[in-house]
């Protein structure tokens, strides 16, 4: 296939619709609903920019406050899903219990169906669930549901069982933010077509989740990491990422299908894993990621993306490599939900062409 | 919007991938890899479609005798799945309690990853699953596991508890068969999406369960049964079928977005639902879908589409219309399945593009 076939098979550069949620200007910045991704990062908290990504606009401080405590209510784990994660098999993939905390929750008759609620619910239950499954297949003990103020603050304790330290909730908050939403990626798109049938809010976060699981897209933080932790030292990275670019092999966390001169999000997100990496000692592996850019940048021109440094900073706050994709998830989930919303006011069923390129007309055979 | 650009945001026409698996011709047939669904439905069984659709060509003696023995094999209700669906509360969605079994499938470490592993794997366990659900909740004895040797045998025999007559099997077998697919319809298109990530087998069918579920995908032939059942004569449903296309309403189970003058699938299982109302006394309820399809026709020059008479078909056969979806999932499994192995030859990632309408580029104010 050339590549211009290629690229029409990935659909890039097709329009599927529009969206007031978020802009990549001209594949060179990243915008949500106007603001520069930098700014939110520097001054607002997750909950604030899931807000302004649901409602449309930032909140004021009463409506900040009123989502804080629907927010807070919303932090629960009912028995029974605690009770099926607790039943789980060891070494299931953290994105399928995703799905079944997803699942279980839209198995209840009076789920909510609204962008807002079911964010709300998603953003209490998901959290909780993964730390307590992930807790329990380690053998810790469970601190109970935390009450720490933001999504940020409550996953680092209850993963750790003790309050985090306020650099490392407002690291976990830029992570957060910088992840919450980005346009028509292929889980978002999921989303849309499954909004598109009249399926619930939950039946389309269940599908993004599943298309988030892949590694070519939420699935590329672990595979990062999982690069990054082979090598102790930055001559080490240097000679190792030469050779796997020597066997053509790919490499996850740089290029994007948006972004052809660098991934606005990952300056950002840089400095992030350099202030968690000297807070926490882990100077190394920092400096053995940026001898990966820049032998990535030198070697085949390539620039990080926004999982790249996440990888980092997840790796300084002691989160298990196997979270990372579901962390994005719970991020991820104001974002699906904004374009739940926006799919459902649109009404076009997605519905595209196939090119068929099977047989021709045939007889059937008799049965053999 | 106009008509020109609805149809843009729902990618009507557009191209969005290749594939063998099936032709609609200029939607005026319908072909799987070359055979017409008519000849197919005729003279072939379920079983026999499903490996044309996964392996490329319709089995000989050998193949599908093992393939027959590989899925009573694969029928099966692991105990903690069974668990699992005795814990749900009572109204839960019948289409999350399937994308819930595939879940629970999907956090097994050694879940299958192949389509047509996994395509066995789904098609023994997720009949089963529906039935004991079903029989759980209606307060029936669960008959066990069916050891009828198709999956239309087995999931009447589980679901009634008792053996079903030869003419309902082949019946059922006609509609699973009209069922297993159909492009790029949005279920499908969403598996092909979750695939194209790299994500499982899983995966993809968790996502494609998802999307099947929406009233304007798989959901249509549940609605199409209310409609039915609200009248009790054809009298009844000429007049009601009038007054709700007075007021603007969507009747579903009629019209589609690729067959404009009929969907080749609905004059088969018509057929077949008309047989099996003889046969079940339900003469009456098959004249009231014919007074609809009737008024349909003359009043909006509208077409059935597959979902009606099989609601009908399904009815007729004493399905609980909450099943209807869920069947129809199990049917396009082999559709879905076989798309997910298009898709990862085609290593395409499907990213399309969005015409951003949101505000334009502003300052963030200051946190309240």
């Amino acid at each position: 296939m050339d590549k211009q076939a290629r690229e029409k098979a990935g659909l890039r550069g097709v329009v599927a619709g529009a969206t007031a949620l978020c802009s990549v200007g001209d594949g060179h910045e990243l915008r949500y609903r106007g603001y520069a991704i930098e700014d939110l990062a520097a001054a607002r908290t997750y909950e604030d920019v899931a807000l302004l990504l649901l409602r449309g606009e930032l909140p004021a401080a009463a409506a900040r406050e009123a989502w804080q405590q629907q927010l807070a209510a919303a932090r629960v784990l009912d028995p029974a899903i605690e009770a099926a994660l607790l039943a789980l098999p060891a070494g299931a993939p953290a994105m399928a219990v995703c799905r079944l905390v997803a699942d279980l929750l839209a198995c209840a008759p009076d789920a909510p169906d609204e962008p807002e609620a079911a964010a709300a619910a998603l953003l209490g239950t998901m959290p909780a669930a993964l730390c307590r499954w992930m807790r329990a297949a380690r053998g810790q003990e469970w601190p109970g549901i935390s009450r720490a103020p933001s999504l940020a603050a409550a996953t680092l304790e209850m993963l750790h069982g003790t309050a985090p330290a306020e650099a490392d909730v407002r690291a976990l908050d830029v992570a957060l933010i910088l992840y919450a939403e980005h346009e028509f990626n292929a889980s978002t798109f999921v989303a849309r077509v499954t909004a598109s049938t009249r399926a619930s809010c939950l039946d389309a976060v269940a599908a993004a989740l599943a298309a988030l699981k892949g590694p070519l897209h939420g699935g590329a933080n672990e595979e990062a990491m999982r690069l990054i932790s082979r090598f102790d030292s930055p001559a080490a990275a240097v000679a190792g990422v030469k050779e796997l670019l020597a066997e053509k092999r790919l490499i996850m966390g740089f290029g994007h299908a948006v972004y052809k001169s660098g991934d606005p999000r990952s300056p950002v997100i840089k400095e992030a894993a350099r202030g968690l990496s000297e807070r926490h000692g882990k100077q190394e592996m920092f400096a053995v990621a940026e001898a990966i850019e820049k032998t990535m940048l030198a070697d085949k021109g390539m620039h990080p993306n926004l999982d790249f440094y996440a990888a980092v900073a997840y790796a300084c706050l002691g989160i298990p490599t196997e979270l990372f994709t579901p962390l994005f998830a719970c991020s991820r989930l104001s974002g699906w939900l904004a374009h739940v919303g926006e799919q459902r006011a649109s009404k076009a069923l997605l519905r595209p062409a196939a090119e068929y390129v099977g047989p021709g007309p045939r007889e059937l055979p008799p049965a053999a």
